[in-house]
């Protein structure tokens, strides 16, 4: 039976893989930067997207894919950003796939965009095996959550490219142990880039925005010298 | 494809369902009273379950079953209750089931303890398919999560048979909307219990733990009751 199981899943994830790996050269070729943001429920992934397609959109051509087990919510609240926005509803699926996103981008002409956000579902566990052909995957981690989760949770936080620190505002009130929670990050992924927020306050939110728009530029430029290579 | 990968997980379920009321039968000839706490990571369950420990080890024989992917932090942690706990790690799979709580409590005489606490896997989705023999499925909200938990992770609350508000000495300073949080829960589950405690100031800990030790009386009295029935 678990033989069974294992052979099933293993299936899914090289389909996934070669759905993505797909899905990347698409992006590639379109010159479309794409950012996939993971956490628990209740991080502020919402929110920081909300902040940043705000502090983006004067000045880049930016969209966004989100995803939840049910409602529209978190699309609503982006489109205030007035942006395109899609939600993906995955039903009880905890992750979402490439080929949900694939199916969600439907339509849109990439190569009219310069950033793609795809907000996932809820979730430290699951949407660790599962590319998406991001560029970028940014795991968020709250100061109301714990300073152990990087420990706890090991999976997600070694398949991301950089770690946010959010909602700062709340570090007293929650008694954040900021030395203990970066320690805990280091332990796990020496090096690993934090950068730290409060979209509420807008501390950090600059350096954020900043360093989204310089890692597309290297990137844009990357993908441009292999395709012409 | 799609269709294996359903037709295999329905024979899982199926297997842990039936565990499952095995365990509950082993339950309730011991006269144990089982609780299990499910949120997203970093909701409280540690620490709403280590002074939950802390109130009842004087007047109750209490044990406590933990689940993470990785680490013995929270088992450690419960421990200082001075009451046995045990470590169920998970590795990459992003919930408890029955086999695991069922291989967790071996060597314990159940017959000696009046509650067995078991805190899931921090996930707001997975948890909610797999029955692990408790009579009693509390989910955790924090006030730091956003009022909106239960109309996006619908499954969960769903299985729940009460809902506890967690950290509520953080209302203020997270701009909490109590009453957009309580109207949420009662729209997904009309009339769900809610209690609404900190641990941190102990406020509503001592209904919280009248509420579980009135629900134990009245599950044992009536599950003796089927025994001899």
């Amino acid at each position: 039976m678990t033989s069974r199981i294992v052979e099933v899943r293993r299936d899914v994830l090289k389909k996934n893989d070669l759905l993505a790996r797909e899905l990347r050269r698409r992006f590639d070729a379109a010159g479309v930067f794409v950012v996939s943001l993971v956490s628990s429920p209740g991080s502020g992934k919402t929110t920081l997207l909300e902040h940043t397609l705000r502090a983006l959109a004067p000045r880049a051509r930016v969209a966004a894919l989100v995803g939840d087990l049910a409602t529209e919510r978190d699309a609503d609240r982006l489109r205030r950003a007035g942006v395109p926005v899609r939600q993906i509803t995955t039903g009880t699926v905890c992750h979402l796939d490439a080929e949900m996103v694939g199916t969600a981008l439907a339509g849109w002409d990439l190569a009219s965009l310069d950033f793609v956000f795809i907000e996932n579902v809820g979730n430290l566990v699951c949407p660790s095996s599962y590319d998406l052909g991001e560029h970028l995957r940014v795991v968020l981690l709250s100061v109301t959550e714990g300073e152990d989760k990087p420990l706890k949770y090991p999976t997600i936080f070694n398949t991301a490219d950089i770690a946010v620190i959010t909602k700062n505002d709340l570090a007293t009130a929650a008694d954040f142990n900021r030395a203990e929670a970066l320690r805990n990050i280091d332990e796990l992924r020496p090096g690993l880039e934090v950068l730290e927020v409060s979209a509420r306050t807008g501390a950090g939110m600059s350096s954020w925005v900043q360093r989204l728009e310089l890692t597309r530029a290297t990137q844009v430029t990357s993908a441009a010298t292999v395709d012409h290579g």
